[in-house]
């Protein structure tokens, strides 16, 4: 198990005592969100299905862990600058919840595609909106002016040791147990982390498409050798498994729940995962749900 | 405190002690569903508030308590004619899974106004579908048509002394704790319970209209007396009311629940709620979600 040794190796960016640390640090700030099952989901999928439900946390996704536990690693006189970021939604949410708490200024600039209920959660939570274009060259470039600007720090989106949910599962599943199988789920239209798998090498994506707007982001450099070298295969979802997968999450979870965080459903209930060798090893298997975070819009105006 | 010594006169369809020897029976067939809370709920309404998720109970909703507790009181020989219900929806759903549980025939009638996805539960789990007219007058000739054909124990969906969550739930807290305050919430569309309750006598409605499919059925003449002597209040929702509380259940809570379950949080966020003489004095208040079975076909139709 190549992988296994490098971990010994702590050649990545985060280890489970990182990971531990970290959840010290945070734990004051975040809920213990229940995990959920369902006898339908199981009897559908043939597998005994856990769904940890990220879409309670705090913000309505998992990203509060890595922002609080990025906030409050700053050393006093660093936080006092406050922080920036650039981010189309839940992160930009929790980076501005988790300043409020640290109680220092969150600038986020956001692309102006990202959907409105995320935007509404960033000013509810008191973060100053600065919006860019929908390309992350514009999103980057945007943000260096307001860091340069303010002084505040830079708190990456998806390329940061402090936070990242594939990596850091992985990091953490694998040192408690090399034998847990991480699947990654990624939608069609923004499937960098699979392309990347492929080639060998870490490919950014100029453009993404999906509904799934929590995944628009790219791997980084510190993440990129994680999915490389630990993830065990990555699941690519057209754009109706993720909306079926969604659906039964309303009707058969009861969750209100994005399409971003239906992925991992998605990927279960695939045609493609069914015919994966591993298939048939699968028993149990947990499943992340974030977020929660979804422009219902046209459903409530459809009851008015 | 005439309720509570009528209370020990044990004067009504059930007490503290059949409520126990219920949950007994039912308990290997049910979930124990999670009590949630809010922070950004509390907030906003500025009081505690716990949220009893029979969203997730098996079925979708608490009925299914109802329901095997009433078919898992029957004698073998009676169980084994099957049962015969009404309903517009989740009775109709907890019935044929109870009775697929106990492994005996349930006879379903059902309104033709009711819901698709109910439809849908019901023969999910078995249930033979007869159909009727929308009127409680059909419902009831039909099932009593269906009753005199096969022998079938009638459940009945609304009077019963084995289920009812009004009636139930008030006896239970009233039980071990007389100041627990006790509040109905209606649609007023369907507000024959706040109408009985003003005049003191039972009062049925022909007709009804309300969004909340769930809520339309009546009282009974084994539930009237407890809501009579019992319930503190009913608070009547308007249709408005009650789709804004459903819409806070998705956005903050991210729980899908039908517009029957969003009603009790209605009630305590409406203004009507805020002028009683009671609010003040009100500090941590449990609400029951239930159910969470609704059609989403505008939304996934709009996702295509």
């Amino acid at each position: 198990m190549e992988g296994v040794n490098q971990l010994k190796n702590k050649k990545y960016a985060a280890d489970i005592d990182s990971i531990k640390g970290a959840h010290t640090r945070i734990s004051p700030f975040i809920h213990k969100t229940p995990v959920l099952s369902s006898t339908s989901l199981n009897s559908i999928s043939g597998k005994q299905l856990f769904f940890k439900c990220e879409c309670f946390q705090k913000g309505g996704a998992f990203k509060i862990r890595g922002a609080s536990n990025a906030i409050f690693s700053l050393e006093d006189d660093q936080a006092a600058k406050g922080v920036v970021t650039h981010s189309s939604g839940n992160h930009a949410a929790a980076i501005s919840l988790a300043a409020k708490l640290r109680g220092i200024p969150a600038y986020v600039v956001i692309p102006k595609n990202a959907p409105a209920c995320k935007v509404e959660n960033v000013r509810r939570y008191g973060g100053q909106v600065i919006w860019s274009e929908a390309t992350m060259q514009s999103r980057e470039s945007t943000a260096t002016a307001v860091q340069q600007r303010t002084g505040a720090n830079l708190i990456h989106p998806f390329n940061d040791k402090r936070g990242g949910l594939i990596s850091g599962v992985t990091l953490a599943a694998k040192s408690i147990n090399p034998s847990i199988r991480v699947l990654a789920a990624e939608p069609m239209g923004a499937d960098d982390a699979a392309r990347s798998k492929l080639s060998g090498r870490l490919i950014t994506l100029s453009d993404t498409n999906t509904i799934a707007d929590g995944l628009r982001a790219s791997l980084g450099d510190l993440t990129w050798p994680v999915v490389r070298d630990l993830v065990d295969d990555i699941v690519v979802l057209d754009e109706n498994e993720i909306i079926k997968a969604m659906r039964l999450c309303y009707e058969i979870l009861k969750l209100a729940v994005e399409p971003s965080g239906a992925i991992g459903l998605a990927a279960i209930l695939s045609d493609q995962c069914k015919q994966k060798p591993y298939w048939k090893d699968m028993r149990k298997i947990a499943i992340v749900l974030s977020g929660g975070n979804v422009d219902l819009g046209v459903l409530w105006e459809s009851l008015k």
